[in-house]
């Protein structure tokens, strides 16, 4: 295993020299605010955390590091549910807390360039000006940086894409100090090899993400929504298939089940059977193209035996349905004082959903673990979330979310939709990527060859 | 500069061990077939053409290769636009005919495995019994492993996305002889470093593509199209970036100069003005959402000052019009015998276009160089197409490519938006990516430690 070396007096004083004595602290208070993250994984302690306002910065940070052999983690704003920014090896905290800045906007051309620390919900407030927003939305105001080093995504995924869909341009600090450019502002792009792709989900362990253009999409004029509840998720799962074949242009296509719907309904303010349901949302730029749709999945909800449609293209009622969704896991929290909650993040192919679902439910029941499914149906993202009270029911709640991940490989998916890998899944990367983790493995090698970036993630400990 | 060993008796022995007498040939005829593509770059001959039939002998003969120092270009159909498949350093062509196999077809997912040798055409001939399509659209029958080699794209890629969009799973051989699978066939992926993408656009020169699995998109069931002229490029876009904020989705959005308009209409079929025009195309489930969003075009188009507006929804008229737009190439190459023809391939962002068409047209005038302009104004993408007949008007349009290219980089763009760097882009590689070339020249090196995998393609000579 790689050694650090400890932050000395002489390298904070190197260190204030880049960034400025105001940019450095040492303070137990700001070393605490950067140890964890809201998953369950421990806190670490940094030793110090660093404010720069600039790429220049965060690069001359990075060259300082590398050559005194001091790791440094990158922290957005600790929204991230597997431990991916929290300091397990002691060292910088780089917070991009003071990188808030939108550089420019590009409204003709649907960009925006941001510095990474501002959070995606502030970009889209600014961005209502012009008529157009950055599409992913994974909950929690992520920051853009954090939100592009896990590859983040959310319930409009099914249309929009993930993180990495609406990034077209990056700047990056490496590992030695050098400042690259990677992408181009060009929505079109071929010009050799796709390192913006290779950054993105690399959660800061090959270079820290200084600016990004993002892709933006216009606002839309008209959204509906439909929340269809069926007898059980092959039912449903059958729906989302059929609705898909349509050619229908699904905003939104999230699942709840049954004791979700009953849970939402009793504090949230929605009226949802206690049903495996689907939650759909439509954008389109014409009333009568929402009818339209609207009917065509009604008919098709009916067709594959839906007990209770209900269909709104008022904005009002559409808020509070996602509003409710959005609730879940505050609800859940609020109505179980002294349970911690683990979410999974597995992903299959739509057919596969089904049985992963009676999978984990009789995982669950072998290791008398409870929880509850929601998840993104339409892209094959389930979130089972594991209730645990202490170590051991923690230990029975990893042991079912180890098992379902196994299963989901197996099944042709992934560990990890939107979550990344962090520190949680790292253990599982040899099951779902077998010799390509060596690659991964080489290319970190190669582009961080003292391993400072962000140390203990994503690859397995040798 | 790397040094290579001649193909020997011993080895085309081994190389017959691994794929078959029937796979291996030094026949000066198969070298000829596989010595060009549609480029005009000069043919270079191969010593050998191998034929592998599975992923497991593609392996096995790069790892032969590579311990030979013989250098591999993989070989699709030769329908590239910039060299990629031309064997510069001799060796081996390796051809991926005998890969045409459809693996499996996963309807329900909206999804397909594939061997990467079958044309995409062919492949949507067999995908229309299941109401779905691969929608990259490069023209030509470009094989998948091909497109996915230079991460094609075509007239729907505005709508669709490119290649790389519509991948989700691939097994690559290394050079080393490791067969790794990347991605899986989960449409979220937030695992580990991105790998498919960092091997899409790759052009054979970190790995070969032995398998894909696409994402699929139902056939839509209705379309139309809107042909708009204008007085000029400037208000052609202003009506692009009009169309594009409505959220109206766009499923192609070509632009057509004057003098190919003209063309057009005397030779296809076709009856458009001699003026700038855009060429629309929307893809909807019902009748009234496209009668509402030609509507809508009309008006903006109106607004902008369009001197003339032809919109249909019926099939026959619409194909007229693309079929026509196809064979732009063709015709002018009919039309002038003995002129040969040099595709540009630059994107800007959109507010661009308007200065890269005036700089590429002033460019034109000072050299003296003929050409016309199509393009896909819906993402930038611009290919002024450039006559020349003899070395000296080659050189002259070498030179227009050149300044055209810097410019789009100065504008935010890049040298190629889907034809991929090949050989004629590699000296404008360090112009476009910098510092950021250097980092992916040591993730080559890492991979390809030999340099045995397409060498003399994307990376200017040292």
């Amino acid at each position: 295993m790689t050694t650090y070396n400890p932050v000395t007096e002489t390298f904070l004083a190197q260190l204030r020299d880049i960034v400025g004595v105001d940019g450095v602290s040492t303070a137990e208070s700001e070393r605490n605010l950067h140890a964890a993250d809201m998953s369950s994984h421990p806190p670490h302690l940094c030793d110090a955390v660093v404010w720069p306002t600039t790429g220049a910065q965060v690069a001359a940070v990075l060259r300082l590091a590398n050559a005194h052999g001091v790791p440094v983690t990158p922290w957005g704003v600790g929204s991230s549910l597997e431990g991916n920014p929290i300091p397990l090896y002691g060292g910088i905290s780089l917070s991009t807390e003071r990188m808030q800045g939108i550089v420019a906007v590009h409204a003709d051309d649907f960009q925006v360039t941001v510095q990474p620390g501002i959070g995606y919900k502030d970009l889209n407030k600014k961005l209502a000006a012009y008529g157009l927003f950055f599409p992913p939305d994974p909950g929690a105001n992520a920051t853009i940086g954090g939100m592009l080093a896990n590859n983040a995504s959310g319930i409009r995924t099914v249309k929009y894409g993930a993180s990495k869909d609406n990034v077209l341009r990056m700047e990056v600090a490496l590992a030695d100090g050098r400042l690259i450019h990677v992408g181009s502002r060009s929505i079109k792009q071929s010009s050799g090899y796709d390192l913006l792709h290779l950054f993105i989900g690399s959660e800061g362990t090959l270079g820290v993400i200084t600016e990004a253009t993002l892709k933006l999409t216009p606002i839309p004029a008209l959204m509906s929504a439909v929340v269809a509840s069926f007898v059980d998720v092959e039912t449903a799962v059958t729906a989302v298939v059929a609705i898909k074949g349509t050619g229908l242009d699904l905003a939104a296509l999230d699942f709840i089940d049954g004791s979700t719907a009953a849970m939402l309904t009793q504090e949230n303010g929605v009226d949802i059977p206690a049903q495996p349901t689907l939650l759909m949302e439509f954008h389109a730029t014409h009333a009568e193209t929402i009818e339209l749709g609207l009917e065509m999945v009604r008919e098709i909800c009916v067709e594959m035996g839906a007990t209770r449609i209900q269909a709104t293209a008022d904005p009002t009622e559409r808020q509070r349905i996602w509003h409710a969704r959005h609730q879940t896991y505050e609800t859940k929290l609020r109505l179980n004082p002294g349970i911690s909650w683990m979410p999974m993040d597995v992903a299959v192919p739509i057919t596969a959903y089904p049985a992963l679902v009676v999978f984990a439910e009789q995982e669950m029941a072998a290791k008398g673990v409870s929880g509850f499914l929601i998840g993104h149906a339409g892209d094959g993202n389930m979130h089972f979330t594991l209730a645990y009270q202490d170590k051991e029911s923690h230990e029975r709640a990893k042991e079912v979310n180890t098992a379902v991940i196994r299963r989901a490989v197996d099944l042709g998916g992934t560990a990890t939709g939107e979550h990344g890998v962090g520190i949680g899944k790292a253990p599982l990367m040899p099951y779902e990527h077998g010799l390509a983790l060596d690659v991964m493995r080489q290319i970190k090698q190669t582009l961080d060859p003292n391993s400072i970036l962000n140390p203990g993630k994503i690859f397995p400990k040798l």
